[in-house]
């Protein structure tokens, strides 16, 4: 299964449109389709994750990103159901703390940043600071505009020192949006989860979308590539995903560590 | 099922002596008897930490205590296996780096507590520092002496601010740790997991089995108590640990946020 057609190409000019977010073409009979390889994903994933944990020498940062109701939560859970809680951890980034507003913005993300043998996955990121900050203002046009150049430093630093990184942009259609949002208030049982603000930011529909251009055009490096995946279907994010964190973890060639010295053999006395 | 009997009474003196290890009287007639009971509790798990995250108003905080080959990580990977990791972190305490070396042996603990809507696992936990350090005179004796009270100020202090604690001691025989430990060598692949260190450190056996005792018969508190968890068999650790918590859990009686005012009837427009 060849997911590099989802990759974006570091430098190469590309426009959202080029991306159907109904697109399917990997598995164009649907989600039945796919459910043994899912499944079969998923069993890979839990394998590699409690050997990349017992190595212990390797990191891997992944990146969710994406529009309200874009699918973020929905991912983690099933995506990463059956993995081993004790090495994969989750940073949510939020409206950030006073604590946090009072240093660069990258000082929160840098402390949550995965460690020898563990998978972060970032539910929002660093990447906030180039989507909402540009476009509410929340901050001037030449301190966001650096922050591009700023953020592919970070993560070349980031990965020259042993961790790899893998973005992912959840992409829905503004339909698709519409129905979420609405089934979350025609739902009595999900209205909780809907505010008034997520109404408000999507009339920023256009504003974001063009953010999100720009984040792909100029922050998708050969060390830390972006991946835009076709969100209006589910199940076909989930099995993208899986597969290029799956085969990302299929290439480290990792190995259980080796035992001590002098320990075959041994006996332990009762 | 009740599960009192496993729970240390506050202030009252205990033997370790007084729990049996292999004893599973709650499941007399063996694994194969818990299965549905377990599987039914892992699903409430899975369906009250829901609750709990987007609930978000209380914390849950689960310390794992227990010898060498205790089953710390096996209860975490059996009990917590289905829960959404969003909401779920562990933290392990090992060797102090010699930043936390640095400061008093709370503060790297502090760090790591749950926030609202979280659980957090602690693999080991502040209890070592009256446990190895005892045991290995880390520090002098008038120093870890003062600990059992300060532990238990800070949790209370943890409690009264809203975190609920349990505590669980994952009891083992030392015939079950040599049986483990000797399987871990004779197994080429988890002999990577055996270090000659685990054999000195169960040359202390005697000294564990009293600090540990020491530990049940003054930390455990009305607002912390511990539970002493016959470890001997893993499906019944897991079963009453989840027994434990999923009660736990049922008696915070939550609900899903109310939504906010004006949202039902509201059309999400196009």
């Amino acid at each position: 299964m060849n997911t590099q057609m989802y990759r974006v190409t570091p430098g190469g000019p590309v426009a959202l449109s080029d991306w159907d977010p109904d697109e399917h073409s990997l598995f164009p009979d649907g989600k039945d389709s796919a459910k043994d390889f899912f499944d079969g994903q998923n069993k890979a994933l839990e394998q590699l994750q409690e050997l990349l944990y017992a190595e212990g020498k390797r990191r891997l940062l992944i990146v969710l990103q994406g529009l309200d109701a874009g699918g973020k939560d929905g991912t983690i859970r099933s995506v990463f159901d059956h993995v081993n809680p004790q090495g994969v951890k989750v940073a949510s980034f939020k409206q950030p703390s006073t604590a946090e507003a009072a240093h660069d913005y990258l000082w929160r993300v840098h402390q949550r940043v995965p460690g020898d043998g563990e998978i972060t996955i970032f539910n929002r990121s660093h990447y906030e600071d180039v989507l909402v900050v540009r476009v509410h203002d929340l901050v001037p046009k030449e301190r966001w505009e650096r922050r591009y150049e700023q953020i592919n430093n970070f993560e070349q630093m980031l990965t020259e020192e042993g961790t790899t990184i893998l973005k992912f942009f959840l992409h829905i259609s503004r339909e698709e949006q519409r129905q979420r949002l609405q089934e979350r208030i025609d739902n009595p049982s999900k209205r909780w989860k809907f505010s008034h603000a997520d109404l408000k930011e999507r009339g920023f529909w256009e504003s974001y979308q063009e953010a999100y251009t720009a984040m792909l055009n100029r922050t998708s490096t050969e060390w830390a590539p972006w991946y835009v995946i076709p969100a209006n279907r589910n199940w076909y994010r989930n099995v993208l995903i899986s597969q290029v964190v799956v085969r990302t973890l299929e290439g480290f060639n990792m190995s259980f560590p080796e035992p001590e010295e002098g320990i075959e053999g041994m006996i332990i006395p009762a």
